[in-house]
């Protein structure tokens, strides 16, 4: 419905244009991408840096004139990545994925204290203390998979060893990475608590992965096959939509987890059931004809890359190489020790090394904890936003026979 | 991508349980509509009328503190319901149109001057002057195919004479009520009134008309033909939703109608291309699993009955009155003088009786204008639940005969 007031009014349509311009860089962007070999991703990516205050500016044309304009793209966004890694939930086996549970979890410790290892060394220079530096560390350590799997999924490899060993991975990453994180603001923060804090977190955590995978594995199957039978139009897909919701919420509300990890939690459930590939079809088609790519181009929306001064730029420098090296060697060690050959190591690190939403989320409780400067923060958006690019090109290097299989032909199976 | 201040980043969790409840709430309530064998839109406008400040006041709940949330909410229902005319122009045969004939024309146009003659009339009592009245006639011109053809369906009787009138005369009234709406705010929006304003104002619409389906029918079948064979990941899906946005932004920012007008052109140009179906089934499945239902959960939101005096009760009760025998007596007419039998053209008057979505999109097209009260408003949101509940009530004791033969497998309620 049309917005009730005039200045509203005016969003409305603000809105649609700003919509479909991202959609048609996305998409335009996505499509030369692949041209030159490159995943789609890769162009999305660009794309949002291209029209964002790194270049074009386009939120401060004015036409988009608005404040509500960039909050509202920011939700569909974060819709978006929602979907994508419900999408990534659905294509996971279960089995597959609990089968290279060892190359994962060594994979996603490892990732885990690499970082803060190399952080800590490298930010010492720049007179980051001991906490500083080790918080610093961690805001590396949190991986995003969500640019890796959908890279995968491309290339029509997510259903490897490799692809399974990175989902799981992830996972345990993103534990740890926020464990570490309450652990840290427990430890500094002025909640104190200590040991306490630590074992509710803990506990919080615990609670919600047994509830939602126990509930979820338990009624999900029933109530979809419910909901396929009652005279509920798009029952079905109203159905998962209102899971990943709920999952997402709960799992940051009241887990402490990242929202998406419990969009990809509910994917797994979906993902054991019948409705599995109707499921599949329906939120392909949704969530990349805007979604996933409003969430691409949001990235380089919101980064500027021109507001870094001399020192920033070299700072952001050194921890670009330190964010990639310490993923694909803690990563990669890992896996190896976990029994992976070491072209799979290879892989599973390098899918590891790009950042994204996790770190940024870890960067800005840092900052408004004091334990983060500002212009470090400016820094470790480069970091993320140059991990997200450089992870498509090295994947795809990776997989050189890799048929590049644009996934135009709909839902990535295989 | 989540948002980097904790501020933002509490939006986004209030946001994604809002939206959980609002989805949960619409298919509830509209599965129980069917289950009471009424149609499931009746359901799904109570649900947000419940949830809305007639009663729960949800948007003022404690965890939903966000400014914001209410503009992004507004901003999808916005979406949603472009995508609901977009799937409307898609289902428009324009041959099924045209044979409908004689009856079908004169019902829809007399359908809609009726409402617009009777509702000035009963109207000015109340102090509304003469635009003010005519105007709220308007609001009680805009006729929804969508229940009535339904309730047909489960009648089993869609497919006689009054069946094919009845959808031919929805889409004469519905290009026609669409046609004056702009027409009207053009004429009230811009100041003036003079003949030159009106010349003015006809020739932009004709020039968006005739450019817009000019372009859409010579283009838009080859660029989806292109895009179907790029490699571009779900390209037609994104072609469809980037021609929406567009075709809706054009339509109110450049030739003066309203957005809603642009989407159904955008339907009616997708309709003639082999793309249509593959289109139609991705839009159903994202439309109604969430977007269709917010825009509908989304009026009860932004209404409130019990702002209403017994003064603006009197007035609901009135208009209900003057809705329903409008259009009865004037399709009923229509049709008649088209040449259906009496018989016929009550039932073809009932069936047109019935308000929904574009009636409301009208109404709240006016409040944002000034047009219209909050109080009109009310009432005219209680207009279309009543009707909606009368129409196949009416139209079942028109029928007695006929078995009631419920097919929702087939029918894409909202």
């Amino acid at each position: 419905m049309a917005a009730v007031s005039s200045q509203g009014m005016d969003l409305s349509l603000q809105f649609l244009l700003a919509l479909a311009i991202v959609i048609v860089a996305a998409k335009g962007a996505g499509y030369l991408s692949t041209r030159l070999r490159q995943p789609a991703v890769l162009g999305e990516l660009l794309a949002g840096l291209i029209l964002g205050p790194t270049v074009l500016d386009m939120m401060h044309w004015p036409v988009f004139s608005d404040g509500y304009l960039e909050a509202i793209l920011r939700q569909l966004a974060h819709l978006g990545v929602l979907f994508l890694m419900f999408i990534a939930g659905l294509e996971v086996d279960l089995k597959a994925m609990t089968s290279t549970g060892r190359p994962a979890v060594f994979a996603g410790i490892m990732g885990v204290f690499a970082p803060i290892a190399l952080g800590m060394a490298s930010a010492w220079p720049f007179g980051l203390g001991l906490q500083h530096g080790a918080f610093f560390g961690l805001v590396l350590a949190a991986t995003s998979v969500s640019i890796s799997a959908q890279t995968l999924m491309e290339l029509g490899v997510l259903r490897t060893r490799v692809g399974m060993a990175l989902l799981g991975a992830a996972v345990v990453d993103d534990v740890l990475v926020i464990l570490l994180l309450s652990l840290f603001m427990a430890l500094t923060g002025g909640g104190g608590g200590g040991a306490l804090t630590i074992l509710w977190v803990l506990a919080k955590m615990g609670l919600y992965f047994g509830l939602a995978l126990w509930l979820g594995m338990r009624f999900i199957p029933r109530l979809g096959f419910l909901v396929s039978r009652l005279p509920i139009s798009e029952g079905v897909m109203a159905l998962a939509t209102v899971t990943i919701l709920l999952y997402a919420w709960t799992a940051e509300a009241l887990g402490g987890v990242a929202a998406i990890t419990g969009a990809f939690l509910a994917g797994l459930i979906f993902a054991q059931t019948p409705l599995r590939q109707q499921i599949e079809t329906g939120f392909h088609g949704m969530a990349y004809a805007w979604l996933v790519p409003v969430f691409f181009v949001n990235i380089g929306l919101e980064a500027n890359a021109r507001a870094l001064g001399l020192n920033g730029l070299l700072f952001a420098l050194i921890i670009i190489v330190v964010a990639v090296l310490s993923k694909v060697l803690g990563c990669g060690i890992g896996a190896w020790i976990g029994g992976f050959t070491r072209e799979e190591a290879l892989r599973l690190g390098v899918g590891m090394a790009s950042r994204g939403e996790v770190g940024l989320i870890v960067a800005s409780v840092g900052m408004n904890a004091g334990l983060l400067g500002g212009d470090a923060f400016a820094s470790v958006v480069l970091m993320v936003l140059a991990t997200t690019l450089l992870t498509p090109i090295l994947l795809r290097m990776l997989y050189p026979q890799a048929a590049h299989r644009p996934d135009w032909a709909n839902v990535p199976t295989a």
